[in-house]
């Protein structure tokens, strides 16, 4: 699989943001992690004085055949019925784009019952993935496929000036394949990173868990083994994730984890390229169980934590505005010399 | 003091708007803690379907005379300097609440080099408060007109339509004065609650522990005598601010709490009348020192933790975003009906 070159952050420019912030009229340090975020975002875009006015999300949207197993509370219409949502205005991403002025894409990257909207950007690789139970989730083509479209994604938001990138998920049934990915990525007992999704009772997640436990079982494969693991336990949501968060760092454009899902997609960018963690901001502390588990071998903190296990982009629209505030406050404040006040004494 | 009267927030309100959040087209719960924040709104309103689209800030600005004592990094006068880059539009307040189209009014409760400005908002009670290690920091009369004036600002703002309300506070030495407010409240030393306010060092930070014990250890009040501890304590601006949060109560506006000074207000309005805690949202976590044990006493969670220490207001005006935009999705999401959407399987 090809994989885009990504370059070191360049962190002269997260210096020079760190002087500038100590010069605004505010005590030293006073906006805590906005500071870090702001200085992060210059050595990013190797600008003194970024901007992200410009603002979108992606939400991709894929079935997974792992649901033959009983392993979802819902439905899987409920797939193609939710990008319905997306595309009326209705859904929770949809108000909050709209809230936000952010620019919402729909990517249909392989719903089982896949339907056509003006609105609806469609790849539609396959009427959903293969139940990796039995066989590989996708070929290594499928996979590919969807990888290089994530990567597209994120030079065509290059090229459309896009300043500040998220990606959204909907899939029935994903939560299962981001679990098994954490499992295989980190060497974790499936117990330890499977929650309930949108709603399995107990019952249901120790089934979760044991189907999981079976196919890390079937697959055997090497922990870290990113590539492998993406075809064999992805979805096709995932893998345009992964190449949009690789894209996104090879661009130069800071990008937004959501929850779960997203941070699955993450996880495996980071496994394929270590370098695209700095281009990446983890929005909120998904309240999926085993979400900490996983925080803690990305070795990051989020920027929210109002217990959402929602997904669709909705923690990363939230956690733009508070990226946006941030570099605002960056721009617009004077230095203590521009509005006359007293330094410290010394 | 005359203390106005509260009446219980009205939880049938909260438990019809749980119900409505659990028809919306998501997961159970899966929007977190922001179903939480808008079901206490709708108790606090009495309203099946509020809005918080009119926001408001106050910025309350005083001097203390404890600064004599040594106790901030910054001298007296940045209190002043401040609230001109407030009404100038550049400081971290009017930043933020110009982009999230925040009212913000600024007031010079007392500060000790007072000026006119066409929107500086005089009540200007003294200049500054009294030194208190040696006197109290405000005589009865001065704090019941500081008070009374934070209630006629919460219902001038219901007047006005103001639908979600916030304080914010300026002054050097405020910090000094929040932790004595504490340590006095809830009985404890004042070596837990007890931070670096703007910047002192840690030789500071320990003559300012050492000076609050005095003050404690000569007054020597009774554990939650609230009245007693703000007029010894208290500034021109915490009282206002107490008055504020009682008052919005009073008049049924939500209210949302900034960080470490505002938060001893919150303390003092909640021991002056226990029911103006349901009105109360608490921002975010300052990373003042001590903040945590504030918390844990108050039996409160704080919306974010952005390890942010300015005040002004502005960790407030940051949750507000969030409140308004938990409304939002509220309001304009579809039910599973509305939208054809499948629900859980039995």
């Amino acid at each position: 699989m090809e994989i885009p070159e990504i370059k070191n952050v360049d962190l002269r420019f997260s210096e020079r943001a760190q002087q500038r912030w100590d010069n605004l009229i505010k005590p030293l340090g006073s906006l805590g992690l906005l500071e870090e975020m702001v200085a992060r975002i210059c050595a990013i875009t190797g600008n003194d004085m970024p901007t992200v006015n410009k603002k979108r999300i992606l939400v991709f949207a894929a079935d997974h055949g792992i649901v033959q197993e009983g392993v979802s509370a819902y439905p899987q219409d409920v797939t193609g019925q939710m990008v319905r949502g997306f595309l009326s205005g209705q859904a929770a991403i949809s108000v909050l784009a709209r809230k936000e002025e952010i620019d919402l894409k729909i990517i249909d990257m392989g719903i089982a019952n896949s339907f056509s909207h003006k609105n609806l950007i469609k790849i539609h690789i396959n009427n959903g993935t293969r139940n990796f139970l039995k066989e590989p989730a996708m070929t290594f083509e499928e996979m590919n496929e969807a990888f290089q479209a994530g990567v597209r994604f994120a030079r065509e938001a290059k090229v459309e000036g896009i300043e500040l990138l998220a990606g959204g998920d909907m899939g029935i049934g994903n939560t299962t394949a981001a679990s098994a990915i954490y499992c295989a990525l980190f060497g974790l007992d499936p117990e330890l990173v499977t929650g309930k999704g949108a709603g399995l009772d107990e019952n249901g997640r120790v089934h979760k868990v044991e189907v999981i436990r079976s196919a890390l079982a079937k697959w055997n494969m090497k922990i870290g083994d990113a590539q492998k693991i993406l075809q064999h336990f992805g979805g096709f949501e995932i893998a345009a994730l992964t190449g949009l968060y690789i894209g996104a760092a090879s661009e130069k454009i800071p990008v937004v984890m959501d929850g779960y899902i997203c941070t699955a997609a993450a996880a495996l960018a980071i496994a394929l390229s270590s370098k695209s963690k700095e281009y990446m901001f983890f929005a909120h502390s998904s309240a999926e169980n085993g979400y900490q588990v996983v925080l803690k071998n990305l070795n990051v903190r989020p920027i929210l934590n109002l217990e959402m296990r929602l997904g669709e982009g909705t923690g990363a629209a939230l956690a733009m505005f508070i990226l946006d505030s941030a570099v605002n406050l960056f721009r617009k404040m004077p230095t203590f010399e521009q509005a006359e006040v007293s330094r410290k004494k010394e």
